[in-house]
């Protein structure tokens, strides 16, 4: 890469939607370790960007992405740097569920192995019909596992299990179905469709939406009792938040908020 | 509430099954302190009673629960008093599952936030056509936290999220397909297809219903080694119960089981 | 039993497909004493067998499997004799999870109770649109609580627990909806279908489909952030495997990989 690349990852603001595109569409935009290091920063950017409210996650081009760089990966065939790799790009996937700010996928075309393991980490995921799913490693021998932890977290066993073991497509509306994206539009529907999500989130208080998303994945990971405990803590700080105060008195007036 | 206001919880029994209603259909049956005593106090008293062996939770009015009684929480602005409430609340939202009885949700009208959450947490759901769900607390800025515990245990992870974060309904057929209520049939049709499944329930032995319900949360939170350690104690413990032995025999010799 | 009795799985080679066939279809094909003993004799002899790529888990008869051999359990009626017997089942169950190969349910008739857990813990079933399903213990007073640690591991909880309450069939188009099954198809293309699935896995390098398998079931119990963890360790040991260097290169060279 020379300066004169154009970046991997492009950035745009609208207000409070902060929109990450993928920025190598000719190559079906693949994750490799100047992409996830792009995207890394740009995450950690929106982590304390108080400005940001909501990010959607889009790809240029044809596909949204179709995994790693397997070029770049083949290149250098040594355990302990697959391991490195692998490690960063797990970070990031996990970095998705850890920022106060939904992060809502915008998939415009193919998402494939580690690919498909970004929608399946994002809060929220709309695709378009044209969109299609695979976790195709297994196709040239390398089983996607890291994209099956995100992927069984999504979808039912044995239908992660065909995916994983055949490395076959599955269609927009067949991943919604299963739970792997959440709504399914014609593809010149998708900006609108997104803006729609975006601007119900925009209208919540942050502060309910940022709490709220991590109880969400922390209480996921425990047993009902202790999900309860961790709850009903997270309730009793959100109700104590002036927003909350502020917007449940505005409900019992039958008035707007006033959340400035 | 003084001597003279009805009942928060009507409490009926006809034969086994014991049906309890929220009695503030005006009001869209909040879960005041009050309603949430009655309720436990309901649950407990079903608890140790060996003649009840199904439990219907049912609605007064128009809609089936709105959730919190949110003037009486703004009432008291405190976060001790807040973490008591939800508390409380847990408790009894886990009661339902501790108790031996299966619980089945008769689900008429719109069942919102703690409302909601009180449809995820009965063992099975039947819900009129007309019966609609959301997880609202994010529309004044109160995430529904506690609601998301039971709900994200219903429902696919996404489609949880999209309702926690937009506050948006979800119908009744929706609901069904993604996990949260058993059946939908029409509003006039729900007494017929509740009596269908409790008299279903009401024709097993209630020993091998109370050890099968209370074995199957607990293995839910476990790996699948241990589950199947434990379910293999139950099914043992169960099998020496004199109804099973009865039932085993009777099915041999191809007749009904003789329980009285 | 004696020496002429004919045996109680058959077991059949294809290639790298291995087919063991539950034999007692006239009974409809009950996990008797030494039903489970040839079954796991079967599958712990494939384990070690390099050549055995992909198992299928067929039955002879009009039904797929029955559950246990009630007779033979209500002749035996003491706890540690049960508790054994489910210990057996259970080890049994497990072993299909832990194998390094691939097992396909073949169901082209009923699954009740041990039966339909069966198909719930191997990897991936097809289903005759004849088959249907059910968890049918407690209409004898004995809850399937062992089948429902694989049931509740396949199917929403909600569908799973009206299933282990009713005892009520499900067909199988509803299995394949709510997960139990992935495939559905005319009896008479349960073959050619299964054989689709068997040459799709057979297409792929053994060592990604055992590392895979391996992890799939591993990281289901962990939290995520643990998951990845492990994960990513699996994926750069897969990716130093041979068969995925050549896998790799192949693909950047646009060629059919060399895996002789």
């Amino acid at each position: 890469m020379t300066n004169a690349d154009p970046p991997h990852v492009l950035i745009a603001r609208d207000g409070g939607v902060l929109t990450l595109t993928l920025n190598r569409g000719e190559r079906f935009n693949p994750l490799s370790e100047e992409m996830l290091a792009a995207l890394q920063a740009a995450f950690d950017a929106a982590r304390d960007d108080e400005g940001v409210r909501v990010i959607v996650l889009a790809a240029a081009g044809k596909a949204f992405c179709a995994g790693h760089d397997l070029k770049q990966m083949r290149a250098s065939p040594s355990e302990a740097y697959y391991k490195a790799l692998f490690d960063r790009c797990s970070k990031l996937m996990l970095s998705m569920q850890q920022l106060p700010q939904p992060v809502i996928a915008r998939v415009q075309g193919i998402a494939t192995a580690a690919g498909c393991q970004l929608v399946s980490m994002c809060d929220l995921a709309v695709a378009s019909t044209e969109a299609r799913f695979a976790v195709s490693g297994v196709n040239y021998g390398l089983f996607c596992s890291t994209p099956a932890v995100g992927l069984s977290r999504n979808v039912p066993r044995k239908q992660a299990m065909e995916m994983l073991l055949t490395g076959d497509f599955i269609d927009a509306e067949t991943a919604r179905e299963r739970g792997l994206v959440n709504r399914v539009v014609a593809l010149d529907e998708l900006d609108a469709e997104i803006g729609r999500l975006a601007a119900s989130i925009l209208a919540k208080p942050s502060v309910a939406v940022a709490m709220g998303k991590r109880l969400f994945y922390k209480q996921l990971e425990m047993g009902a009792g202790a999900a309860y405990q961790l709850a009903g803590q997270a309730m009793a700080c959100n109700m104590m938040d002036e927003a909350a105060l502020e917007g449940v008195q505005a409900f019992l007036e039958k008035r707007v908020p006033d959340w400035k």
